[in-house]
């Protein structure tokens, strides 16, 4: 190795220790942290994230980057490495420090106004605040260029080489395939009632048959942990030390899906490769990325017809509430769809037109061809348009997501692509394992695992997103293997 | 403030961020943190470790501590603040760095030796790591100097300003007081029958009366958590955030009275000036003042006969098997005193005796008087002479402490300190507030927690531990009132 490559590992080191740390910390602070601590807590936050910036941010570290990079060669792991550790640079010297700090500033009393603009139901009192961060998210994105469209610079910086275009061509292949099913669903009549399902049930055995459930499909409690969080997470600094969480409500699926689909991220990073622990290539390749492995273990493994001929016995055991629900029933009713008004509460047809409408009001509001005083009323038409109800109030519409308070513009088609690929890439893996359904029924879950593992979760951040999907699936990300994968389950599900 | 102050401030509290990364990640590591999670562990606490020292052994920081200085004016809390710096900075550099490498290394594999050692009673095995050990601790001592006593050196490591005189000084008066009174006791033959206290506890009962009693002595659970640990220990970062740990066992008194021990710990770092957060005169003054405290509420607090009037009847409610004994029957049970092999099993009494026998082998390996090969002799010797038993085996004797594998020669005597500072302590307290007896049997502990606070919580670690102790209770530390309040409590206990 040469010896700026050297130098350089061992400072990228340091940078994972020191992102351990917080990483950590913030684990704590949503999981066992006493309420007194939280002041404390900022502050060292606060510290050891500008000593990380101190660390990375130098001109020494620029130097080591570009001089690694001749001395690298094409191909290797190092040059992969190299790749990410550049990207990282290049988006945080772009953008001048005082951009940074204003934004991290204004996310920080951002975030309180948000929170009592949302409770009081008062859009105004958070214009202000959204109309400077669409000026910052401006900004940002001149300092870091794109070549099409201005929000081009912001679908990248969460997920590499996403484009406008991109998102355009994804969700009008989602709105033609889900629009009419959602009609057809609702116009069916056919709602299964699931009010069984809401009830007083015991936190210990609704931890215990979750941690069974996780446990099942491979996550490995000697490299992890599962525990509850307000607002649940995947958390970790190794592969070896992987941190889940759910949370346990009075709806028994919460629990259930909330767990799996932790687990889902949670495998993704306890099959990384151990010798890129305290490296930029441990980790998930992109937000969409990991969201398709949530995604496929919550809703393509969890929410099958095959998974509760394997579980439901033991659902009934735990819960004898349950015992006189049938296969079929059950199956329906952990599957109904129905059009609301909260993002995070949407089943799994309707949740992308939830994203589009994010999607398309941020869009315009970066072009400038909406201004921020007239997002309610985009946001209450958009949801008549694709979803069929409207928001009575802006708590229940524009102002229910955390994301803008805190400046993430770009952030949500990420969420559809991490669903449409979960399809794309289970298509490919159906075709290796052949009936994933018996596997699946058979609580014999290793030969998935183990192919998601050799196709993906090994290769951690050594491709980028766009190289990856290529590489496991032969083509580009697209709604086809989605579009069909929803149409054909919903179709059986309801009838229709 | 001068900008050099500033300056160093600054270091300083990014010093504290580290340490309280490091801190979180120890108590992660001994109550969470699942197995896999040990390696990596190691190899962020081991760079966050060096990243700190870098920060703090440097040309810069002696600049600044030696300008601050210059500029602090005398009796200040800056002044204060810099002599603890000072302190730290000096023992940091003036032992080589080869040296402290050295040490490190081979506490590391020491450690495991030693496991491997105690486990099969093999002296032999060990002997060539405490060999080393003592030769690196002499070489230690004379970087470090000392005026009369080689041992001096590291006796101050751990309690600043301690020498051996005052440790044999200490243990004379200790030997004098106890080992009589051990003996009068044994030759009563008037032991209590406590096998009511050995059974089968239900865990969550065990911790829900741990956590009663814990919160009625003050500590507060909005600013601190109790959780288990294999080897209870009391950590923090913050006044409002400490950590303590207990453990369930099948012996009724071990979670009750580890829980009060560890408290005793968590009101003192509780009851710091909150404006010392992320300074160095947060803390604790020293080792003993620490151990004063866990003991004042382990022992002379949780042990009294007017804490159990207060609390036996609720001991009762939440363990019924316990219904038929008396208040003073269980009094005397848990305050048994049985002379035993193992130092972390004693008793109050007899307690001492065990650290004598460590000070006085750690004196004479340091003068060279007594060989590493002739330890087992001498340890066994001393256990006759003093407790009136002998260890059948080395892992019940010689082999039984950690400490030595990590070198840290030099610690024991702190843990008698501590005990003779209680009563020195409390007996100032007693003449404050008269009748404590009544206040505790009432479950009135604001009063005491309020005056160990205003003289003793709130200074952190301003004064030197010797000033400390003459200021609060106006004179040296000296054993004359833990051995009177020893013998007037067990002479009324065994009614000799």
């Amino acid at each position: 190795m040469s010896k700026n490559l050297e130098t350089l590992k061992s400072r990228l080191a340091d940078l994972n220790a020191l992102g351990a740390a917080m990483g950590m910390m913030g684990w704590d602070q949503q999981t066992f942290m006493p309420p007194g601590g939280a002041g404390v807590r900022a502050q060292h936050v606060g510290i050891l994230s500008r000593m990380s910036h101190e660390l990375f941010v130098s001109d020494e570290t620029r130097r080591l980057i570009e001089e690694s990079l001749s001395e690298a060669e094409d191909g290797s792991e190092d040059a992969a490495m190299l790749r990410v550790v550049k990207r990282n640079f290049d988006i945080l010297t772009k953008i001048p420090t005082a951009l940074v700090e204003e934004k991290t500033k204004l996310s920080i009393e951002g975030h309180e106004v948000w929170v009592a603009a949302r409770k009081a139901n008062d859009f105004a009192k958070f214009r202000p605040v959204l109309e400077r961060m669409v000026e910052i998210c401006r900004e940002e994105a001149t300092h870091l260029g794109y070549k099409e469209h201005i929000y081009d610079a912001l679908c990248d910086l969460f997920e590499e080489g996403a484009t406008t275009a991109d998102c355009r061509n994804m969700y009008d292949a989602i709105k033609a395939g889900t629009v009419p099913l959602v009609k057809a669903i609702k116009d069916s009549g056919k709602q299964p009632d699931d009010k069984i399902l809401h009830g007083s049930w015991p936190v210990d055995k609704q931890k215990a048959f979750t941690e069974k459930l996780v446990k099942a499909i491979g996550f490995d409690f000697s490299r992890g942990r599962q525990d509850t969080a307000a607002h649940p997470f995947c958390g970790g600094w190794s592969a070896n030390d992987v941190r889940i969480t759910t949370r346990f409500l009075n709806y028994l699926p919460s629990a259930i899906f909330g767990s799996l689909h932790e687990a889902g991220h949670g495998l993704y990073e306890q099959n990384q490769r151990q010798d890129w622990d305290l490296t930029p290539l441990a980790g998930g390749c992109s937000c969409a990325w990991h969201e398709s492995q949530s995604r496929t273990w919550e809703n393509i493994v969890g929410r099958s017809r095959a998974f509760w001929t394997k579980f439901l016995p033991d659902l009934q055991e735990a819960f004898p509430e349950m015992k006189g629900v049938g296969l079929d029933s059950f199956y329906r009713m952990i599957n109904r769809v129905q059009p609301s008004l909260i993002r995070v509460e949407a089943d799994e047809v309707t949740y992308n037109l939830h994203t589009l409408v994010r999607f398309e009001i941020e869009c315009d509001l970066m072009t400038g061809s909406l201004a921020v005083k007239d997002v309610p009323e985009a946001w209450n038409a958009k949801y008549e348009a694709y979803l069929g109800i409207r928001p009575a109030t802006d708590t229940d519409g524009c102002l229910q997501d955390v994301h803008w308070s805190g400046g993430m513009i770009g952030y949500f088609p990420s969420y559809s692509m991490g669903n449409m690929l979960s399809f794309q890439v289970w298509a490919c893996l159906q075709k290796d394992l052949g009936d994933t359904d018996s596997l699946i029924a058979a609580g014999n879950f290793e030969p998935i695992l183990g192919w998601l593992k050799d196709k993906v979760y090994l290769h951690g951040c050594r491709y980028t997103p766009k190289e990856l999907v290529l590489r496991v699936t032969g083509k580009p990300m697209g709604a086809e293997d989605y579009v069909a994968g929803l149409t054909r389950k919903y179709r059986e599900v309801y009838g229709v």
